[in-house]
């Protein structure tokens, strides 16, 4: 976006030496001392972007698979998608509707309205063997509200905050950084009204801001290594009207969606 | 990605001062001065990211609807779709097979294997009045690869191109900076044998690395201004092993696609 002066440069620093999160961790407090070993002072128009996984844990959305009883439901989708039945079950109580599935491949909506595979249930990177796994957040806008408020009564600073998640799409290989929780920071960029070059209007009239900013936070996140979790952007800029409260504007209704 | 040192921090650094771009001008030129007013110089592991149009219209890739000439299977498409039966005869025979459509929506499969809406062609931007458009690149690859070459003819430096674009996607609203075409720079990262913090195999082994860097680019491209068309990115890292000579290993084969 941001034609204006200081909009020209954009940097992404991965903050250095974050501990394993867990259950009640307050993710602020690391996340400013690490701020602070970066030799960084968080400014207006930052914006932390966070791994899901971090705030799912210190959000203590642990499930133990041992004590999940599969519906009737579940047990016969397990067979079909070759996945454990209790874990089809967690997926399925998390989802309002199963999109598509094959052996090895389980799609479906979101509670919250994101399409993806398993519901966000991820065994990575979670520890406690084998049958723990962790769930995305309850309300991950919740979440970056939360997180932006404390950043305030810490800091006095008003940043925004990106939670975001690994996801695969529909079209093409790779997983990429992807938006599921925003405070402070737009979800979507509506550009109407504003004409092209040769005053034309524009025909891409809307932008997947957030999601732009989760991928490139992910280039500097990794997969494998949970080490690098906050990514803090400087240099970003929006329209004072864009709406930054919540991710909705992101996700489209099932009834205007084609795919699904 | 790049846990290594170097890679903690990135730089988008948007080019200024391009001018807009004709059939036969040398972009490579012209950027390599945009460089120079930067005060920067090349280095290796620097990618150049470019908007696909400026690419395109350096290659000449404009039509004129006034010279279309509509197939039945257009003038049967065009009024379902609600747009002109030769914009339509155009998006078709850059096409391989119509995806989806509906009264304003034509989603097709580009015969390179993109997934896009109207196989990519545009009227914003292009200039010459209501009958001109643009195509993609004839094949972004090859762009890629004759601008890296060109690059290293004239700097001695290796950098990596990649020609990207804003594309709507499914399930979510917004459009996205996409990948059409890489050189010197890996499509798709495979992180399979690595394990997680907690030495269990990863779930997730592929990264669409270049779609992550394109939507990272394109949060200072903007859409309404071509002034800002390309963008170099610096601090990336990568597997020596990775391949970075197409964007093919991004693109989802159709027989293991489920949407579509």
């Amino acid at each position: 976006m941001t034609q204006r002066d200081g909009g020209r440069r954009l940097s992404l620093i991965a903050l250095e030496g974050i501990p394993l999160i867990g259950p009640g961790d307050d993710l602020v407090e690391i996340l400013l001392a690490a701020v602070g070993r970066s030799q960084l002072e968080l400014a207006s128009r930052d914006v932390l972007v966070m791994a899901q996984k971090i705030v799912s844990k210190a959000e203590g959305r642990y499930r133990d698979l041992a004590s999940v009883q599969p519906s009737s439901r579940a047990l016969e989708l397990a067979p079909q998608v070759d996945k454990d039945p209790r874990l089809v079950e967690l997926v399925l109580a998390e989802s309002s509707e199963v999109v598509r599935h094959r052996a090895g491949v389980l799609i479906v909506a979101h509670r919250l309205g994101f399409v993806l595979a398993n519901a966000g249930v991820d065994h990575s990177n979670v520890g406690g063997g084998e049958e723990r796994v962790l769930l995305l957040p309850e309300d991950p806008d919740a979440s970056a509200r939360r997180l932006c408020q404390r950043i305030r009564d810490l800091t006095g600073v008003d940043v925004g905050v990106l939670i975001i998640d690994s996801l695969g799409r529909a079209w093409r290989n790779g997983t990429v950084g992807t938006a599921l929780g925003c405070c402070g920071v737009p979800a979507l960029l509506d550009l109407r009204g504003q004409p092209d070059l040769f005053g034309r209007p524009l025909q891409v009239t809307e932008v997947g801001f957030a999601d732009e900013l989760a991928a490139a936070a992910s280039l500097l996140m990794g997969q494998a290594n949970e080490g690098t979790p906050v990514v803090l952007v400087r240099g970003l800029d929006w329209p004072a009207s864009a709406s930054t409260g919540t991710l909705a504007p992101l996700l489209r209704p099932k009834q205007l969606d084609l795919f699904r």
